[in-house]
């Protein structure tokens, strides 16, 4: 269980850390992803009729990291998605909240998925919601709530956004 | 009739409230539209093919703030849209103009719109240019001309870009 | 032949020159795209199946600026070509090396075709990586590695992008 440290996080650092981020997924270095992550932590997929609601309800949620390291281990092992990569491009980030120790961000985003095949769609649209805290001298995301436009979840979301 | 103070906007002002203007839209806060223009401005939405022409032809034309309230209570009390939201997705911003009082900015964007069915479509592509003025101590747009790609404009356009 | 200075190239100015090139492009203005470029330089579009198999396979490939201005007049003569545009957007750059004399950047992107009858598509998404050095005070590529994400090349490749 990481100890979070007492220390400001920049807006530029929260941005740098989600640039980073995207880039570890859209190229493909999924055993990378849980290190983003402080452990314990919150990493839930929803949608933004779900939100307004404020149902409970996710399409995806781990929340340590064994969790978010089974993830990936079920994607490589697995065969049975057609393989594909993302290609996710930021807007701004807006601050949502700071304090001592964290800081909280939001980001519209869309995401375009590429099958082997060449065939192109525009995958995910929606907003980041992450807060960020210090570990080890790294920020870290102790919570990503990755807000969907569409409740038409494709059944193809195998790798995470 | 508001009175637009000598005072210069930087180019991350005017950024900023780029940012805050398509996150209300985005958000579906549609009363806080107009907030975002002075009175009288110029809000004008046309095509790219139009501009090369320099016909005058808009499809959507306000010069005041009650034409921007009028327009949100169209959107509000019709119910002949199916409900949808927008996603935009930011470029960077150039700067072609700074006066003592004023800038003006260009930005492309994208917009993705999503159906109440959860169908997205990339709904519309094109550029901002933006002329902000300080009223009250606040940026303001005194002229926002939105220059859309493509002239095969959708029947649905209904929320304002 | 282009004599390269012995001065560094910040990561602002590397993209604020990224910014000005696909604005040049989408804007229409094809007989600037070559002024971008150092002479000789290295211009090449690949795919990342390519680029994985390390496969020097490429779409498009110029390497001085007499090829580039032979590529923007091939484009304005031959009339085979739907008229078309494009719409850039640009996420955030990473430096990938700095040195004394060059800077080489890397950058996600999609671009928006439009076509004259006003149809519209997402054309293309990937990355760029381009490497920069000075020349007569000003920044130019001396590479610009477009690497699309979809190996389906459309044969209506023919703005660069």
């Amino acid at each position: 269980m990481d100890t979070i440290e007492r220390s400001r996080i920049t807006p530029a650092e929260a941005r740098e850390h989600l640039v980073d981020y995207v880039h570890t997924i859209d190229d493909g270095a999924l055993q990378d992803w849980p290190g983003y992550f402080s452990d314990p932590c919150l990493y839930r997929i929803t949608t933004r009729q779900n939100e307004a609601r404020r149902y409970k309800l996710s399409i995806m949620l781990c929340d340590n990291q064994a969790m978010l390291f089974d993830r990936v281990e079920a994607i490589e092992q697995a065969n049975v998605f057609e393989p594909h990569t993302y290609r996710h491009i930021l807007s701004d980030s807006r601050v949502l909240n700071r304090g001592q120790s964290s800081i909280t961000i939001e980001t519209s985003f869309i995401c375009v998925r590429t099958m082997i095949s060449g065939a192109q769609m525009l995958f995910a649209s929606g907003r980041y919601v992450d807060e960020l805290v210090r570990v080890d001298g790294a920020a870290r995301y102790r919570s990503k709530i990755v807000i969907l436009d569409s409740s038409e979840v494709d059944t193809l979301l195998a790798i995470p956004l």
